[in-house]
């Protein structure tokens, strides 16, 4: 559905979502681009001009209705096609995503865990299934996952994503704080705590 | 240090950082713009920009000094300057947060972790105490921390930021998916995962 939004732009679609879906009573109410903005703190032009990739339509003065913005925001990140998603390196953070609650409600559906430790292999992580890494391949294709989450120290995400990838994964989210090399039909995103930490730190006030 | 410095810009610097300092042997090695813009999977002409905000001085045909350029970054983005950070909702996220070891190489010192929940408070992660939250004030302000990491339900993220805020915390990382509403003298970052994943699962390859 990204037709043509930069990647920054399509950024932001999850937090104009979690705001619009965080107001108390949406019934029929308009909500305008200006009103967004200074909820979200951004500039009205950026939020208009972020909106108007998706097929919600404003209206002078009143700004869109609430209900038809979320649903075109929904529609435009896919949260109404199921995905799913699975994770590999199921550590304390690992953990910590298996067992979260919010994937729900952007269509994705976090199905199953991945570790080479004998011992997690076979345990349940909020009824996700751990399997074995050399599982992986049959396990993807079973469960048709497109999606993966590396939880696994930095050493070792690159042959994750190898295995991965050929497993039929097109898209990854990294936690391990290296760069993984993919093919140009393979996406990656990564979320670097500590970088990111970093440079709040970094910020000058 | 971010003297101007776009803030999309150096959010790319702890990239640099990790993929220079993953390099095998630096010693008295150069590097250029072009080897880190095609490790990377990014554009030179944005290397070599983004980098020209640090001290880093590049030669014509070789580059950078490896470790010059390491060392430029990190006095960017501040890693020889020790800052301490706490973190408050001990559950399974913050606890792998608590218990990561990636923190240090950026001059970030995790030092404690709050929660309210009273079997927690007293415990320890990885050698870090947790704290009753209505001991926030006094222990942010004994640990002169200026950084900090939230970790709690959404609905509870507005109130501990503001007991943040009233502490001395002027960074916020905020794992909540929901919009913390600051005064100008302090910044928040959000870490979205679940949004993360929608934003990957949305972009066409």
């Amino acid at each position: 559905m990204s037709n043509n939004m930069p990647e920054i732009a399509l950024e932001r679609l999850p937090v104009y979502l979690n705001y619009l879906r965080s107001l108390p009573e949406v019934g029929n109410t308009y909500i305008s681009s200006g009103a967004i903005a200074v909820a979200l703190n951004m500039g009205e032009v950026l939020v208009r001009k972020d909106l108007a990739y998706t097929s919600a339509v404003g209206k002078p003065k009143v700004g869109y209705v609430t209900k038809e913005l979320i649903f075109a925001i929904e529609q435009f990140l896919l949260c109404n096609e199921l995905k799913n998603a699975i994770l590999v390196g199921v550590g304390g953070l690992g953990k910590a995503i298996l067992s979260y609650n919010g994937f729900e409600k952007f269509g994705i559906n976090m199905v199953a865990g991945f570790d080479s430790a004998p011992e997690k292999i076979g345990t349940q992580i909020c009824n996700k299934t751990v399997y074995s890494i050399d599982d992986l391949q049959k396990t993807v294709k079973q469960y048709n996952a497109t999606l993966a989450v590396i939880t696994v120290p930095a050493k070792a995400a690159q042959s994750i994503a190898d295995k991965l990838i050929e497993a039929g994964i097109t898209k990854i989210l990294s936690f391990a704080a290296v760069q993984i090399n993919v093919p140009p039909s393979v996406t990656v995103k990564y979320i670097d705590v500590a970088g990111s930490l970093a440079v709040l730190s970094a910020i000058n006030n």
